[in-house]
């Protein structure tokens, strides 16, 4: 332990109080004069790392002073913390015994990048997903009111850009009705994650510190008075601090919701904050916290400061969150610039996006067509079906979304989409293993949730050419909906076909052909970004003097039954690999079909991410831990020959036996 | 069509004007001061149907006057008229031509209860999930200006239960961002669906018509000015009509949403609605007009009135709909006791509901449990966070949904449930084919979302006993989630089991043993409701000859794969059957199974839900209409058993020859 933190120690001696925190026992002992100075080490101590080693920089910086505040007034042994999104969380896992981690950052081992129950205690969910922290802070209030443990403070840590989310505004309608101490602290730093959208991010703009009137406290009893809850509120009002009457907010959104309002204060003020969140602890009513804070503070996302970051992999600003500078070209940039070349041939052609326009690419389509592109802010079920009624004016939206953010509008792709048969396209960035951002953000069920929904047709895209053919057949495919799933990854530099036939409802691309007969020895059917470590899995194999076709599956709804049909006709086995859950995917797709045909599956092999939860780490380490990496893939492709050599490896069907015991039975 | 129409005109001669409305152009040509007359018809004959053929009442009932005065006013072969939820949809669809429709109302062929695109253009989704109409309306208004149609207006009727819904916060708040005009009308009957839940219910009863200030326009004004807009919208107040700056609400919560607010005003006064409607279609600015009704307006609930609604099949009041009496016990109520049970043997159990006390039962546990139950209101992600908020404080959550509506939480499955390990209990009502609620709420795709995530684990109730024995396997299961699926139907009056062996998981239990052999000629694997058609069936196949033994699945996930592998290994067909989509379902699972452990599934054969929208009609009928009833069942299985008596069916696949052609090739 003292090695690992000596790491960071050594190269920046200031960090002076950081080192000493271990738990926030020992934030305790620190004098309220003190806490900037450890505001200070925290943010040096991120910037410094995440200099090195990507992750989200500035949502971590605007919340520092909040995070020391918190941890110095509850106590969150006991008291419950709950992270929305969770990607500001640094500070708080500094102050929680995890400096140590810090040096491997969103590494295997190291520090996950959003709370993990796994780590330490005091992260209570992980989570990653918007807007989800004050549900199940009202939960664990409830639960622990109800187990007599009502002692136990309950505060959920949430932006501006998450408060809007429908889950969030949900949830909030529910803290207003419950009848106990209950905490909601706004980080309002007006920026979302992108920039804000939607009327209420205007709304939150105007909202301003109120001026001290004379008559403050009569005004601040009326606010009480409109509250729901009535006399016991005014009996509260008379307990409350001076600090908190002076700053109850009039007039504000959330007093709608049952909420007493307080603020905006400032976010950044620990000795106004420390204050202020003593008075507010001990409110026996639900209460909003308002803060203005500022992303990124302490950091000049414009200028950098290239001796205090200096570091042999340079980091960019992407938005909110810092990312190693790729070095290749990513799916992402591959899907803007062919989602701009739709959009230049087809008018009808929108793009949508629910608040990641850097994240999916969205952001150089609004610099082309900026009156052509959409940003809903963090609002999939909204975003869903407003693409819907898009379609129904006979518009072609492309929704472009995380695989792991689009589980949030199922619904609404099942009943405004598929069921009126709606032409949405639906293009699914972080299909598959995501790395860093670990198990939250792994897009590991999108093709068994959209395959169990009639009409919708599957797609995935194996590189650059692909996916630009992809798209072009969803343009054109107004039967209903169509999705095109990618991964967070690089495009292969040289693709294995410059110019690939177009895409085929239901057809699979052969990439590679076997050399003695249609399917050679095995023939691999590879889902999208798999299609390129099987490639190698190929050569290695022919190299050993194995015959292996290799088809591009390109759907996986429908699938090639065709093709699947001969290669069972002529006994060849058929290895399918996909980075999706095994459960539901692309290999599910084929048993199914088959079954359905009566055709047999005994030579039908599947590899895909397995039924396991895979945490923080380089995608890469991710495939190869689950044997979707290219070695892991030729040895299954051994496997498999080496046992069918042995002969079939089927479990023997007497067939003729049942038959017989049957037909004495049968007396009719 | 004169005949089916003259049908309820006969018994009501006083339905003068209604019959004369084929389209709203015959509407239009009725004086304001013929309109109330023509919605007492409307509701004569609303109330006439329903007490025949069961169907939503009270909703109906509320919105007469409002529907009126829309399709009076605005065009909507034009414009768009966009529903929330739908079931308040019958004036509408009477005034669009489909009077003749309303005597098969609900049932095959006849008037749908929901909006139905199949059914009228005047219906643009079909829907009947709360929430959405805003964003699908949204959707349309951007395209309808894109495609330079901003001539067609956009309205959307929502009621108080819906608007608080998470989409619809959503969607209000991206419809505040709109440049155009956009009427969002608020039906707020304070009642939801059972009754009001959430801080933001109590705020809606604190609106009132507002006192007329002296100073009223110059307050109105105020209030424009407080909205994102300014200037123009200030310019837009001077055009406002007289009626709608009387009426212009001040501290509107939705004001806050960048919306113009507008009431609330007397949603059953016709000329009232007409005169604002005139005067607000024509702002060129998001508004939202908010009218109070009365939910039922014109039927008495409590009291009833013999003579009026006299009919051979009396009806039933259940919360805001009108249910035929039931002859028999539902799952419904089977499960409301079964939980009680558990709740009285375990006071870590709580039960949820999600605005659905009457439809899940779950009013029942709470008028035996009132604090140990909790409803949040038509709010399934927040309803589901809390449930693991309270798993997370060793509560034993037990949520009650119906299958259709949790979809709308599966990212809260995904993330704060089966992610974190935690346990809640989900119990799906409404699992399978639900009769005359037609494809909106089919429960067909539960299976598909919850095998995908890890940990998950996935039951059937096939009757009562089962049901019990079921939620008492769940009670005890805290390693993670488990879910229970049942459906809208009766239970078995005389159960197979009366009292079944105890769940254990992953274990199939034999209901009907086979004669000869561990599985006769044929093993049917019976899920849930399916076991009891499968028994006829098996009985039939019995009366004929054949050895039929008959598993009860119970388990989904995992699936008894032992079993399975013992069925393989003595050559005994399988046939799974399901009320649940093939894609993904439980025979998807026995595939994938077999698969993993290299089983044969030659044998395996599936029956469920094909992949098409089926539309309302009765249950039985439904499951009929895909052969899934027990003459069907018999059918299939002796279509499986000829053909095995004509031999393998699978196609033959010569693994000798395969390997050997690969020998040749082999070279290391």
């Amino acid at each position: 332990m003292t090695d690992s933190r000596s790491g960071p120690a050594r190269k920046r001696s200031k960090l002076g109080l950081l080192p000493t925190i271990d738990t926030p026992a020992d934030l305790k002992k620190l004098s309220v004069e003190q806490l900037p100075a450890l505001a200070q080490d925290i943010r040096d101590a991120i910037c410094d790392q995440v200099s090195k080693t990507g992750g989200h920089l500035a949502p971590n910086l605007g919340t520092v002073e909040l995070t020391i505040a918190l941890h110095y007034v509850f106590d969150f042994g006991q008291d419950r913390l709950l992270f929305d999104v969770g990607h500001q969380c640094y500070p708080h896992k500094l102050l929680t015994g995890r400096f140590k981690l810090l040096s491997k950052l969103r590494q295997r081992d190291g520090m996950a990048g959003f709370p993990e129950p796994r780590e330490s205690p005091y992260d209570l969910f992980s989570v990653g997903h918007a807007g989800t922290s004050i549900s199940t802070a009202v939960g664990m209030a409830r639960g622990d009111q109800i187990n007599g443990e009502a002692h136990r403070k309950t505060v959920a840590l949430i932006g501006d850009a998450s408060i809007v989310n429908g889950v969030a505004m949900e949830g909030l309608n529910n803290a207003g009705t419950l009848k106990r101490q209950f905490l909601v602290v706004l980080n309002d730093n007006g920026m979302s994650i992108a920039k804000p959208q939607g009327a209420l991010a205007g709304y939150f703009d105007k909202i301003r510190v109120n001026p001290h009137y004379d008559d403050l406290k009569r005004r601040a009893l009326d606010v009480i008075k409109r509250l729901p809850g009535g006399s016991t509120l005014e009996e509260a009002y008379h307990r409350l601090g001076e600090v908190t009457k002076a700053a109850l907010a009039h007039d504000h959104l959330y007093e709608h919701f049952g909420l007493m309002c307080i603020g905006p204060i400032d976010g950044h003020d620990l000795p106004g904050l420390v204050s202020m969140l003593k008075e507010v602890r001990d409110i026996d009513h639900p209460v909003l916290l308002h803060c203005k804070t500022v992303k990124g503070k302490g950091f000049d996302f414009t200028a950098g400061d290239p001796t205090k970051f200096h570091s042999p992999k340079p980091f960019v600003v992407e938005g909110c969150r810092v990312e190693l500078k790729q070095s290749g070209r990513s799916f992402t940039s591959a899907f803007a610039d062919a989602l701009i070349d739709v959009m230049q041939r087809d008018e009808k052609a929108f793009a949508v996006t629910a608040a990641m326009p850097d994240g999916t690419g969205i952001d150089k389509v609004m610099g082309r067509f900026p009156t052509r592109t959409l940003d809903t802010g963090i609002c999939e079920s909204h975003a869903m079906d407003m693409c819907a009624g898009m379609a129904k004016t006979g518009l072609r939206p492309f929704f472009a979304v995380y695989s792991t953010f689009v589980q949030r509008a199922l619904d609404q792709v099942f009943q405004e989409v598929a069921l009126q048969g709606l032409p949405v396209r639906l293009c699914l960035d972080r299909a598959g293993y995501v790395g860093g951002d670990g198990a939250v953000h792994h897009g590991f069920m999108d093709i068994a949730l959209f395959t169990a929904l009639p009409g919708v047709v599957m797609l995935a895209a194996s590189d650059e050419p692909n996916l630009r053919a992809g798209l072009e057949f969803m343009r054109t495919y107004d039967a209903g909906c169509s999705v095109i799933r990618y991964p967070r990854d690089n495009v292969a530099k040289k693709p294995l076909q410059s110019s690939p036939p177009a895409f085929v409802l239901g057809k699979a691309n052969l990439v590679k052909p076997a050399k003695k007969s249609l399917g050679g020895d095995l023939a691999i059917l590879a889902y999208g970004a798999m299609v390129y470590p099987a490639t190698e899995a190929a050569k290695e194999l022919e190299q050993q003097g194995y015959d292996i076709a290799l088809y591009d599956a390109r759907f996986a709804k429908p699938v090639d039954i065709e093709l699947i049909e001969q290669l069972a006709k002529a006994g060849t086995p058929v290895l399918t690999i996909e980075d999706h859950s095994l459960a539901g995917g692309l290999g599910s797709q084929v048993l199914e079909a088959c079954n359905d045909r009566r055709i047999s599956t005994d030579l039908i092999y599947r590899l895909g991410m397995p039924a396991k939860w895979v945490y923080q780490d380089t995608r890469d380490n991710q495939l190869a831990e689950v044997g979707l990496d290219a070695p892991s893939i030729s040895r299954r492709v051994r496997d498999i020959l080496d046992r069918h050599a042995k002969g079939p490896l089927k479990i023997h069907v007497d067939v003729s036996q049942a038959t017989a015991a049957r037909e004495k039975t049968v007396t009719h």
